[in-house]
């Protein structure tokens, strides 16, 4: 009988729980509100039951949205969830009632491996993974190996400074790349923009309702304000992109995420600032791509993370 | 008899030979005006009888200002050098003179080695290393090992763009940390200053010759305006620095070059930004310091790449 693993991918608003195996075929999986503000023991509960309805898995990995205490398998601080889920024995938890073992790291960690183990990233030396969405999460790999510094905390990519006076950000700092060019930044310029009378086939897409702006209809709209919007977006990603291609010279970076279904209007603008940008080395060799997974990523991740992350990563908590 | 190695730096207004031991200790050394405008064959020349006037090592290692083919000994581009000094096979020049293995790298590169094996980086996993002077420079280091990158250019921390529509760079870029952080940005805001009158003790101290103007005599100086001028470059740097804390997590920032004898002055906003602007991830582990090395980090590290350098670094070209 094949071996399944298990992986979960728990989020602020959904959580996903699937079986695959160790080549990254996803045999079943199902999706259910997170509902997050009920507690972790009511949350973990409903996960259990999911994963063993699913199937029996021999491990399973998890991805949070935040920091956690990777050896020891606990949650320390999740920004976007109650304050009830910090320092929550996850792993413990989980092992206690699927009876296998249960590793636990951050999400945008989580699909970074995910990516690095099965999608865009095998067989690549150096690569940079942006997830794009609610927030921007990252991952940075260095020859092979996912880093992941004290508390798995390395690869926060969101959270350049790409504005230095620019608006606040979740995190406390100012003119983070999160804070100018994820999806609520992009959905509230489109917002500005049908109100103003600017995006006309926006409204027409929306049926004027601003409440069905997201980053899919943007794409859809032919407006030029919306064309700008997504644009500007872009060239701030591009940003970002730059300082870190000319920090450690990546052969791929990698968009992820719900926003990444942007595609091309949103990879042009990147390129093009990654060209304006970088001057101090060939860009020739570099790739920059839209990953296939869409925003299956952590769910291919957790069955990496489950299979065993000491092969993919760095040392933790140095 | 002790094994000697010996070390090149060249840079684009002096060039300083050295000859040290495998442990680092430096037992000669000599600096000379680098006028590169005379041509490759003159100047390596004059290496080759500074470093055999010197001793006798057995092996060389020489960081040039610029892009280099690391397996090749060749030069590429080194942008603030005659365009003669392209593809100037360096290492076979010299090794043909001198009859021993010579080792060719970028000098920041170089630096942030001898940092690494002789310096405040002995023992740290991750470092990133900076080099203030004319241009800002810099190095990586990943869980001990430098990043080297396609033909050595990774590590241009000076790069990163910190003012995304700031002044040009001198790589083509806008608003690069080197545009708005280096020495010259610096001392062109004292010249400013003073010639506002708004620097009555910088006016003292170099006499009204705006000429003596440097980031020592700015750092002696207690004026108002020149404080602020020295802590806008701290927060620069401080900007650049969070970034890249924030993507890698390092356990410590090393700051070396002409600059850093600025000391605390420059260190204080640097740290006051990180505190600000990383809020990701706990950073009271992270160490930032200027370098004991003070302009020598190039010299030792000379030593470090003639030892061989493969132990510290990671695989270049790729």
């Amino acid at each position: 009988m094949t071996e399944l693993f298990a992986a979960v991918d728990l989020g602020g608003t959904t959580i996903t729980c699937a079986l695959g195996t160790a080549g990254g075929e996803i045999v079943a999986r199902q999706t259910f509100a997170a509902e997050t503000y009920r507690g972790p023991d009511s949350v973990l509960e409903r996960i259990a039951e999911c994963v063993a309805g699913l199937g029996k898995p021999v491990a399973l990995g998890i991805g949070v949205p935040g920091l956690v205490d990777i050896p020891n398998g606990t949650t320390l601080f999740l920004p976007n969830l109650p304050t009830q889920w910090r320092n929550i024995p996850v792993a413990a938890w989980l092992k206690g009632r699927l009876g296998c073992s249960v590793s636990i790291m951050n999400d945008a960690r989580v699909a970074t491996l995910g990516e690095l183990v099965f999608g865009a990233g095998r067989g690549v030396g150096t690569m940079l993974f942006f997830t794009l969405g609610t927030g921007i999460g990252g991952g940075v790999v260095i020859d092979g190996h996912l880093r992941l510094g004290p508390l798995g905390a390395a690869g926060e990519l969101g959270h350049q400074t790409v504005v230095s006076d620019g608006p606040l950000c979740g995190c406390g700092n100012q003119g983070c790349l999160e804070a100018v060019a994820s999806a609520p930044a992009l959905i509230a310029e489109g917002v500005r923009a049908m109100r103003a009378g600017l995006a006309p086939h926006l409204n027409e897409l929306t049926g004027g309702d601003a409440s069905l702006i997201s980053p899919r209809t943007m794409a859809d709209s032919n407006d030029k304000a919306i064309r700008q919007a997504v644009e500007r977006v872009g060239r701030y990603l591009g940003i970002g992109v730059s300082n870190l291609v000319s920090a450690l010279a990546p052969d791929l970076v990698v968009f992820g995420g719900g926003m990444s279904g942007l595609g091309e209007r949103l990879l042009a603008p990147v390129r093009a600032e990654v060209q304006k940008r970088v001057r101090m080395m060939p860009t020739d060799h570099l790739r920059i791509e839209i990953s296939a997974m869409g925003e299956d990523a952590g769910i291919y991740g957790g069955i990496a993370l489950a299979k065993g992350q000491e092969k993919w990563t760095t040392a933790t908590n140095r």
